[in-house]
């Protein structure tokens, strides 16, 4: 047997884990930091490099002569730090790579210091909080869980499946219901507010200045008071409902629990402060908050409970865990959108490219299943509202109106082109200036009241401006057969309209509809500059602020409004052509809203569905492609930078490029808090008491010390992994080997006693424990998860990744070649290497992991 | 410490797998089964219970009283077994689920037995070749690799984004130039010869019978002659060419490797036959071919080499590998039904449906942008064709023409659902009559003779079967201004025209075309039934023999006919309404079609942009839903039952229900054969030439017998994983650590190395290695994949399919609770758990391994 290479072999095994503590002497090796996340720095990786060098390996030219990541001079050291502050985890790990391929180092690549750029300063963007939990995508197959399987058959499998099948059905139809009933209400509000403002100013026309004051008046009071109504709901009852949701959706579907979000009560706030902020004149829309009202919905119906409501109906009990939860709220999100935009296929894609992880074709049938009674149920109930029941081709929430006769042509391709990259240049500038909005935000408006003043004053504003541009501007034009329904006289004489004063008094809906439809010469340039510019920046002002809004609508109108004058431009130019701006709109729409939120291919389809123009679908998505490259040149889309100033463990849909020679022993949290499968009581109420991890690697009962202790040599063999929930709820239960009816107790546990307490389970805090009873042992095994997925210390991070992101991890437990347990990995490990694009060049960055929320109490964000 | 829990802890590590051979004395425990697969029986599984309880468990209480998965008494059988035949393999496995949870057992549940229903006989469905390799879908982060992504920046990271996004355009632009080629080479070859045929039969209208004979034997002729070369072409150059390749893209992308699927030749040779099969007038289609040409298209155009033409571009180098030429390959399909469709976005989503494992936005994103491009330039192509450059508006290959000003009631819903019904019922029924003849011919049409006669057989009776409608139907219409634009005159009097003489001579797109648009009342019911009984016959017929052959347009235009007849019997019983028959054979057209391929959502988009008409959508969609539910009832889709009958392990979605209890050491196979990191070169060739296994353990070079040796009492410390392509390129580079110029050799080496073999790799039989070299050994450590996912014996079904599935493994090798290897995984071990649905009830059956194809040579099949 040659040492050598039996050394080679079994290093890693033998000194699983030699990271000298940057705090002690970093000879002593063999011994464990004891923090937390130990901080490196380069000359303890120096000095490890050197200790991890044996002469025996120096010695054999068999293994001199090979690069080997596999060997002890690989080790390099992870930096997340939560405990001791931002600033040690800012530890630049710019040398680490050289520790991986000690060859490649001495070939001298001065390419590779570029790659992980050192890191800048903290900034609030920069850090992920570690107070966000993850969802349970992963089932645990415990005995508990065999045992229940073992009791159904497929009958039952097929009964849920029916079940599905019917829950599906009804998030679709109620999610349905809620839109009609918003559409309607948000209709005979708005037709009466502004039918009155018509009449006040109308009453005006031809008088005095003055006269407009009251009429000023009225139009402020009409937006304050609702605006009022929906912020005072949004922060004393459910901070949670502010803003579109779909920020949060993206985390939920991710696997990142957002406090509060799919609560009851969230809903009902929701659904009242969207109509009050529509009814508000606010420069917002109601497809996002749609889109939230879809998740609550699909996460309720499934569940058969409210915690709100403090009802258990007993039904559906199968759904109630994360795994089965993701899949209706992945439904009520295309729901939300199916009803929203009319477009069922859109919906499903929102969905699959916000959300999914695993493509999976029975759950996408399923899901379009649902966004299809969605939008089947919605047409129902708005045909008969609107004296037409029975007509189903109705289309959504925002009915665009078909615009099927479109055709388009060559030369005009370029334009659009041109178009396109206006809208990704705009949207980024959009992006960036509500970044830093958001920032001053989070900084200085933190009281309760500052944030419902905010809302009043955006909402008075929002009146002032569109009265300034009707006085300002005026743009009145002659009564003709094809002019808008509904006109304002305003400012102009008998026979005359203002057509900006129709645009602003309606929903912004409408007006959008009205810039895609209308007649050539229906709107002077002007008007269209001066609104565009105003609605721009009051649109950027009312994204975070403390009331349910959408970015949607705004987006649209505003890209539809240049877009219109871009129209106007090239009429101007091509006199002798015919050029319908409808269409110009169209794709200034796309490209606005594209450069905005960034999405992709849902993007495209949403609005073929919406606009009804398949023939038209090529150029949208030209458009798209284009606006999101140039914005993506920038800055991220707008979800993401809220995502980003959340402070949230988002994982990307791929891992940072060449992250090869990171591997799990670099990036794992360590030491770690181990079980061992017969624990005392004491034990842990103690470790459950002291950290706030979520999950623990179960060890062997034999060749452990006590986690507690100074210097555990090792955690253990690994055994399994058992959650927080699973070891409060035995705690409860007091499943003791010692407890006299033990044997009842057991007899009594089933998959049912975890899941009574789902989704909240209760604190460490609620358990009573004598001090007897802390001399009890329990019994571990039985209820852990006994085949976890587990990695090898030297697997690279991209395998990690895939591995977390694709089955939907929360844990991931990092094992030596003797399995035995060395390290944990969550989803801030993985989540804190950020890729960032800027001006065309990649960077990878090191976020630090800090203990605070971004936003107190409940993280929300705007878009 | 506890005994009888350490004993719980650690018996499945001292005693990894005492699993007794049926062949041996069942008693001689520790003994692994020389054979490579075990199979087990009732008699052993019982006695390896027994011996698996020790008193200390019977005596301790603790233990007695719960159920536990984890120990001893839950040790079952694999019962695959390819080298001793199917019948032992067939040996039940129904009890093995009574030792997995005794309590459960115990508790006398009846219903477990009907779980896992014992297997009927072998039947060819019911077996899996191990005769298909998997693709490497899991990149392997050895040193090399380590080294070569060392030596990369971000900037190579940017420039091979840029290439993707530029090798995308090329294939959508190629795949739209071949499209563009057949279409425009068709359509000039149908008009001529359909040109010829109208002159001949117009020239015999009004005179007697016999003049008939000379026009039918033209057209038999004009039948035979490119169905011939055709077929003649397929059998004897490309057999993989052959049927529509749509089975065989989705194994593709499941992650089988079918032999010559996606080379040069086979690209020619579809094309000229799908030009041959559709100028021969069979009743097929040209949108499956596509997907299948698309799929070359894209694995050709990615790797800037060929092995056909012996030509290597050194472009693109990067993309040799599985896991990047998948991509390539699902955009290619999406391309393919783009251009055949004029579908975009339902390209894409079929990628997805039949192919994705895993949604990456950014893959979707490049697939879209493919498939855009696609249509782009067949439009731009197909525009100038026909006159109107510039027009973009042009709706792909199958231009359905634009339906969007179809709407409909609600009222019409239920017989929307009831043709559905009918779709569904009639397309199991062609599913069933396909799959008998298929078996039919598997078993008689062995030669390729015969194969050929068949083709030539098909088209001369589908000319007859048409000269005998047109002779007996006639159905003489007058000559309307809303009249075909050619129609033939044929046995009807001066003024009119035969209407299925009309619907005949032409390709069967056009005559699609005219059932959707043409007027009411241009068919009688008689002509549109027996039409679509003899049509429904042929295409069956068709619908797998050796020629390239689409199944999309014929279900579209079977669906069409009966849909149209259904229009026309509403149209008699709602004699005061307008019905549009044409809405009515868009449903039928809609229900046949997802009766026979139960694709669901792609189906629905392809369909909703090949119509324009989003109006619709909804009726098509709940007609889908609805057919596809029918005809699963009874059967699986078409692609599925060709795939069954090729015996291809493919992947479902999604676990089979209820699985948990089958854990990895029961289907794993095992023993296996590992190797030590310093491996003799002599044991490598030998084991190499024993087995075919694709994947082998790298085992520590410690407490490790040899592979050969009778009685392994372990396979050794898991280290890594070795490829055999891997292996023979390394002793073909003889990197031997005794070769006197081993540091050159080793300093030589690159990932590149082992690129450049790619894709097609010697067979160990090519590598000649001297006696002396023999004697040599080999270092593995630095090539074997350092850390590939391993599983622990214990973990369930679901678990390790998941993880298989969603990573797209190829190999998992199982590990015991020390690390040691115990067994392998391949696909086929999970593969053989196949769900069958019938008539509602769910079936797992576990399948037979049979190491024959169905088919020789090549393995190919219908849709």
């Amino acid at each position: 047997m040659d040492r050598a290479s039996d050394y080679f072999n079994e290093i890693s095994e033998s000194e699983p884990l030699l990271i000298p503590s940057s705090r002690r002497s970093s000879t002593s090796s063999r011994v464990w930091s004891q923090s937390p996340y130990i901080g490196g720095n380069l000359e303890a990786l120096e000095q490890a490099g050197n200790l991890g060098r044996r002469p025996s390996e120096f010695n054999n030219p068999q293994y001199n002569s090979f690069p080997r990541h596999d060997s002890f001079d690989s080790i390099h050291l992870a930096n997340g730090d939560a405990e001791h502050g931002i600033n040690r985890s800012m530890q630049s790990r710019r040398e680490t790579r050289d520790y991986t391929i000690p060859n490649a180092l001495e070939s001298g690549d001065s390419t590779l210091r570029n790659r992980y750029a050192p890191l800048r300063e903290t900034s609030s963007t920069r850090v992920l909080s570690d107070r966000f939990e993850s969802l349970d995508y992963d089932p645990c197959e415990n005995s508990l869980f065999l045992k229940e399987e073992s009791q159904q058959t497929f009958a039952h499998v097929n009964r849920m499946q029916t079940e599905k099948w019917i829950v599906m059905f009804l998030i679709g139809a109620c999610v349905a219901l809620i839109a009609n009933g918003v559409v309607v209400t948000v209709d005979k509000i708005s037709e009466w507010k502004y039918g009155r403002l018509r009449d006040v100013f109308d009453a005006c026309s031809g008088t005095a200045s003055d006269c407009l004051v009251q009429p000023l008046g009225l139009w402020v009071l009409g937006n304050i008071i609702p605006t009022l109504i929906g912020s005072i709901l949004v922060v004393y009852v459910a901070p949670a409902a502010g803003g579109s949701g779909m920020a949060q959706v993206k985390c939920f579907l991710n696997g990142v629990k957002i406090p509060e979000f799919v609560r009851f009560k969230t809903l009902l706030v929701k659904i009242i402060g969207m109509i009050c902020s529509l009814t508000g004149g606010l420069a917002v829309g109601k497809e996002g908050p749609m889109i939230h009202i879809g998740a609550i919905v699909g996460a309720g119906i499934s569940q058969g409970q409210s915690t709100t409501c403090r009802t258990d109906l007993h039904i559906l009990e199968d759904f109630r865990s994360d795994t089965e939860k993701r899949d209706f709220v992945s439904a009520g999100v295309a729901a939300g959108i199916a009803a929203a935009f009319g477009a069922p296929v859109g919906g499903v894609l929102l969905s699959l490219e916000e959300g999914a992880s695993f493509w999976n074709q029975s759950l996408t049938w399923k899901v379009f299943f649902c966004s299809l009674t969605s939008v089947f149920v919605y047409n129902m109930i708005i045909g008969i509202y609107q004296g037409q029941p029975g007509d189903l081709s109705n289309s959504g929430l925002i009915n665009l109106g078909a615009m099927a006769d479109m055709t388009y042509l060559l030369y005009e391709i370029p334009i659009f082109l041109l178009m396109a990259v206006g809208g990704g240049l705009t949207g980024a500038i959009f992006n960036f200036l509500n970044f830093q909005l958001t920032m001053f935000r989070h900084k200085h408006i933190t009281r309760n009241w500052a944030r419902i003043m905010e809302v009043v004053l955006i909402s008075a504003v929002t009146a002032c401006v569109g009265f300034l541009l009707i006085y300002y501007v005026g743009d009145c034009q002659m009564m003709r057969d094809t002019s808008p329904q509904r006109t304002v006289q305003m400012l102009c004489s008998d026979g005359e309209y203002s057509s900006i004063a129709t645009m602003l008094f309606q929903t912004s809906e409408k007006s959008l509809r009205d810039l895609l439809h209308d007649e050539p010469g229906t709107y002077k340039p002007l008007t269209l500059g001066t609104f565009v510019v105003a609605y721009f920046l009051l649109a950027c002002w009312t994204c975070g602020s403390w009331i349910p809004s959408g970015q949607f609508i705004p987006g649209l109108l505003i890209g539809a409004t240049w877009g219109r004058l871009c129209g106007i431009g090239v009429m101007l130019m091509l006199p002798g052509v015919a050029i319908d701006p409808g269409r110009y709109a169209l794709i200034g729409a796309a490209a606005q809203l594209g450069g905005i939120v960034r999405m992709t291919i849902s993007l495209t389809v949403i609005l073929i569905e919406a606009t009804g123009s398949i023939a038209f679908g090529l150029p949208i998505m030209i458009t798209l492609i284009v606006a999101q490259w140039v914005g993506n040149w920038f800055n991220a889309g707008l979800f993401d930078v809220h995502i980003k100033l959340l402070r949230v463990p988002l994982l990307e849909w791929e891992p940072p490029p060449l992250s090869s020679h990171l591997v799990a022993r670099s990036v794992m949290s360590h030491p770690v808090y181990t079980f061992k499968t017969t624990e005392s009581v004491g034990t842990i109420v103690d470790i459950l008491h002291k950290v706030t991890h979520n999950g623990f690697a179960v060890v062997s009962d034999g060749d452990i010390r006590s986690p507690l202790s100074d210097t555990p040599d090792t955690f253990g063999r690994m055994r399994g992994l058992i959650l927080r929930s699973q070891l409060i709820t035995l705690l409860q239960l007091k499943v003791f080997n010692e407890s006299p009816d033990i044997d009842v107790i057991r007899a009594g546990l089933s998959i049912r006693s975890f899941r009574d307490t789902y989704p909240r389970y209760p604190s460490i805090k609620d358990v009573a424990i004598t001090d007897q009873e802390r001399r009890y042992t329990m019994d571990l095994a039985p209820y852990m998860n006994p085949s976890p997925y587990v990695v090898y210390m030297n697997t690279p991070f991209p395998r990690l990744f895939k591995l977390f992101r694709a089955l939907g991890l929360r844990h991931l437990v990092v094992v030596d070649n003797r399995n035995q347990v060395v390290g944990i990995l969550t989803r801030k490990d993985l989540a804190k290497f950020r890729v960032e694009m800027h001006k065309g060049k990649i960077k990878v960055e090191e976020l630090a992991i800090s203990n605070e929320l971004a936003v107190n109490p409940i993280t929300r964000a705007c878009p």
